[in-house]
């Protein structure tokens, strides 16, 4: 097809406090006494807000350790304990960033489809849905929450697993839930979100669609990083829409220099993508210069500090290897540079951008 | 529930030419020999559009006449008819503007539940699914394609068949297909959508979700009507965003003033939707001054006539229909004027407003 047929989420519930309608919501989706899994970010083991999980009959919580993003390995052992213990389950709720969203999605499909999660890194290799899924942020600016992918980290790639079946069946978007989001997490996941619009919109790919949820998610990233001078319920409000508005965006668009140069960071030294993307921007005046005039602006206004030097000491191999994780990225390149990108991006020119950071 | 959980369409498509993806959309829905059913609006009829209509087997097009808002007997009579010829169908796809997008949802529902649609005017009361749908607007503005009614006009009330039955499956956005549409329908459908944001964002009912969408709605009208002096398919492109926005920003706010006024005329007079708004927005700068004043600049600039004096003439017998038909709009005149909008809002007042409409 020319254009995407693009799934969306099936069910949306925003408001403060709609956390507590999950019981409700659950109910008509439990099937006989298979239990409900939380998989639930481990930042918020022993928090308040563990202690607020609906749980019924056989429920259970699975605190995930989300301090590296997800791996196709992760995903696979959780998706094989839950089929020995329970045969299937009624759903997977994940609640948590991007990565936890990620995990409860792919491990969501792992219940229903044979093998390795990591045979399914691609485009519609996904051929049963999964059990059902809802995705709860605690964190706002990565729009996992309504992309039809889930980024893996898998023995041979980087890739999600793109497909119709991965968009989740109920999001729930409770701003309350990001409020004790801790500052430099909260900026940096926000920027994905902001780098990413910037990205898309002075992109080669974009329709009305996508331009009209990219430029609402700029202005509210705008709102709350550039125009105000504290934090409050309205920014966590307006975070949470700028996260979904982001992700919706992706429908039609592509993003750009700074992700395509972040994911080689990620694959070869585990750099996280909000923050990676983040330490890549910095150095992006070449191509987007009022995007980073203004990304520069939010880092000082909002006092965080970027890793600098993160590449310093790595052998040419190294470099070698992050250059061409990031090459493979065609689509993203094309996108920010034209059809004849690589003309424009060489592996020269590239390795001095790494050699930066 | 304390927030919507709310149903979102399925798929959508968007992009220029869109529309030449249907038959390729629609071949996994197609049941055994079962026909899929193309309502379209009667104005294409012998028109390029009805042409373009991928109809395979035993499918037919049935040109649905929507000069006047749909009736539950006509929801009824095409239900029958297709249940008598066909017993079942695959789907039924509605092509045109808002009349006929909620034809279809109707007829879809009414395919899988029994009685008649005039019994599940109302909240929740559709217990089926139906057959499978799809919305291919032809007009911008309603917000029809995405929203979880459908507006008829039954034998005691005009009310939707509001469920999370009645979204439809696939939405198909091919601002193309708005090209030819004639300039005075346009204007009011495209003010429809206009006067709902005015409505929703200054209504008392609101939050971030709603405010997000309504507010980019509302830019996209601003760009079309105000900010440009001339149409081109740019127009045509954010129109139907707008259309699309405006529709989600439903989910959390309500209209206001001039839609619960304007049903009072559409009961009576069986004034359309779009114009009925337009009519009474003229004289509404007491509750939006600002909207009204631009709303007049947009009537001026886009040379349009808006209709004057439809109450002349009219007994008082008549104004109190209408009256009671729009006191009746509770929640609409809560949300515009707040608790105590009965005081606000006497009959006396509503009298003075329709008779000079």
């Amino acid at each position: 097809m020319s254009f995407r047929n693009f799934k969306m989420v099936d069910y949306v519930v925003f408001g403060r406090g709609a956390f507590n309608q999950l019981d409700e919501i659950l109910a008509p989706r439990r099937k006989a006494d298979a239990p409900m899994i939380f998989l639930v970010d481990h930042f918020f083991q022993g928090k308040p807000l563990a202690e607020r999980v609906p749980l019924r009959g056989k429920d259970e919580i699975i605190f995930a350790d989300v301090t590296y993003e997800p791996k196709t390995t992760q995903v696979d052992a959780l998706a094989n304990s839950l089929k020995e213990k329970f045969g299937t389950v009624s759903g997977v709720i994940g609640i948590g960033g991007g990565s936890t969203m990620d995990l409860a999605k792919a491990v969501s499909l792992m219940m229903n489809n044979p093998g390795s999660s990591a045979d399914y890194q691609g485009w519609d290799l996904v051929k049963q849905p999964g059990v059902y899924k809802a995705g709860i942020p605690t964190l706002s600016g990565t729009g996992a929450e309504v992309s039809r992918t889930t980024v893996l980290t898998g023995p041979t790639r980087k890739l999600g697993m793109n497909s119709d079946f991965t968009p989740f069946d109920q999001i729930v978007l409770d701003p309350e839930l990001t409020k004790d989001a801790p500052v430099n997490q909260r900026f940096y996941t926000g920027m994905d979100c902001y780098i990413h619009c910037i990205e898309s919109l002075e992109g080669t790919y974009l329709n009305e669609f996508s331009k009209s949820y990219g430029e609402k998610a700029l202005q509210l990233c705008q709102k709350v990083f550039v125009d105000k001078d504290y934090w409050d319920d309205e920014s966590d409000d307006q975070l949470m829409m700028a996260s979904y508005a982001g992700g919706m965006s992706i429908a039609y668009s592509q993003v750009g220099v700074a992700h395509a140069v972040s994911y080689g960071l990620s694959y070869l030294l585990g750099t996280k993508h909000g923050i990676g993307n983040c330490i890549v921007m910095n150095y992006l005046e070449e191509y987007y210069p009022a995007g980073v005039k203004e990304f520069k602006y939010m880092v000082e206004k909002n006092k965080i500090e970027i890793p600098e030097g993160i590449c310093k000491g790595l052998t040419d191999e190294q470099f070698d290897t992050m250059i061409n994780v990031s090459l493979g990225m065609k689509p993203l390149w094309e996108n920010a540079l034209g059809k004849d990108w690589e003309k424009i991006m060489t592996r020269e020119k590239l390795r001095k951008l790494y050699e930066k950071l």
